[in-house]
């Protein structure tokens, strides 16, 4: 067995000896998880498939109650690569649990008790691959800079709907940009099509086409800023445009939308599956 | 060499002996033609990625230049076993041509003589596959049964964009059905993952929501009718509703958007490539 730095995160997280993986295991993908009843499981399957710009599937239970064993989706990454030693019900340092939509448990620290024989865990990509590309270009994202979590927004442009996974719409996560760094950040971002790929919008009218009523109250994460710490609302930087990403938290909402019975468990946000993949490892191949 | 019916249609597409592909060679796919200079192909390719469901990518030209050896993009399908015999300028019925993104040659027999060896075909999705499905479960199309194209519409939802190719919407397909019958309608046609799979929007909300004008005035196609031949928009059919899902005209428009230099060639509509893979054999595996 192969012990990367991935793997010692997922450790700590299963001793709880850790909460917020941003930063821990640089270069290393890290997931969203959520964790739905099987009869549900080929709907969200299908709602990843037709949607894989919010919602990019990276892997799924071998079967339904394995926690251990995972199937990959990614090309060129074996089953066997995606997470040595793994235990998906203890290793991301703190899950939510709802019941019957309903939650139950607010960043509890494993879910040995509510996972059973009948549960399917997907990963889906995370946007912290693609920031550190960014940061490598001499890029990096304002609120990595100001240590504060990226702004996330809902939207009204809608999901394409798979089964009972209806009414759903894309979260976007946002970060600033002048206007004449937006061909750069398109580029860089592009290949990492397991992790969102490049921006789906930019720019202020991108703002009222996407539904966001007031850009200093994110739906998730901390308020943008200008870089003298102003609202970012009131446009003082000049050429300085918001530049939106399709987001993670997408699926969970959809999921939340589709009104499912039974016990869904996912992730705290922030709180996400380190894997043993590679950030370069999954960038488009063609 | 096989013979099927399919290899007929394009023996006698390339023998301009025939015109409208719509009914011909049951049960085989048709796809949409879309041929670009390289440069432009790999910014496609991750369009119809990001879009799979107005833009299903079924195949392509094996490399540049290539119009008798097709890469399949199809699950199961292999390369050779896409279209025997085929060529790519000679076996659609109709062809439309653009010089830097203007129309120069409409509904012409062949494209001979504007290929070169720097062109990339494209093989789309199209939803003849699923009118067949709802057919055989007692919910044929009305535009079938009317003898009528079906109305095709712009919306205002965004595609994902990619590269070159922005500020393109998804163009729409519609056909009517009542409200009990729109769950049998989406199960029928939720498998057709490579045909645009299930209705994306319904009702008479969902006009609004995706920026229909007006029902009775499709941007293609012919305008939808009741069964009494009023106006569809009328409302006076009981629970009667707009049914929309993701239509193969998305990507050409969003090739006319993208302002491209140099000559691309397309199908002329409802002229289609008769493929030699059938319906049942491009269903979601999962």
């Amino acid at each position: 067995m192969t012990t990367s730095s991935a793997h010692t995160v997922r450790l700590n997280a299963r001793k709880n000896d850790i909460t917020f993986t941003s930063g821990l295991a640089p270069t290393y993908l890290q997931a969203n998880l959520i964790c739905l009843p099987s009869r549900y499981a080929q709907d969200f399957r299908l709602l990843c498939q037709r949607n894989p710009v919010p919602c990019p599937l990276l892997a799924e239970s071998k079967s339904a109650g394995s926690f251990t064993e995972l199937k990959s989706w990614m090309a060129n990454i074996t089953d066997s690569a995606i997470a040595c030693d793994l235990d998906l019900r203890t290793d991301i340092p703190r899950y939510m649990v709802y019941k019957d939509s309903i939650l139950v448990k607010f960043q509890c620290k494993d879910i040995n008790e509510d996972w059973t024989e009948d549960h399917v865990g997907f990963l889906i990509g995370c946007s912290y691959s693609f920031e550190n590309a960014l940061a490598i270009a001499g890029l990096p994202p304002r609120h990595t800079i100001m240590k504060r979590n990226v702004p996330m927004y809902r939207t009204n442009i809608p999901l394409c709907p798979a089964g009972v996974f209806t009414g759903g719409t894309f979260v976007v996560s946002m970060r600033p940009y002048t206007l004449d760094q937006i061909d750069d950040v398109r580029s860089v971002t592009r290949p990492y099509v397991g992790t969102h790929g490049e921006p789906i919008a930019w720019g202020w009218d991108a703002v009222r086409a996407l539904g966001i009523k007031n850009i200093d109250s994110p739906e998730w994460g901390d308020a943008p800023l200008t870089v003298d710490g102003k609202p970012f609302g009131l446009k003082t930087e000049e050429n300085v445009v918001p530049v939106f990403w399709g987001c993670g938290v997408t699926p969970q909402e959809a999921v939340m939308r589709a009104n499912l019975q039974g016990v869904v468990m996912a992730h705290a946000p922030g709180h996400m599956l380190v894997m043993d993949v590679k950030e370069d490892e999954v960038l488009d191949p063609n």
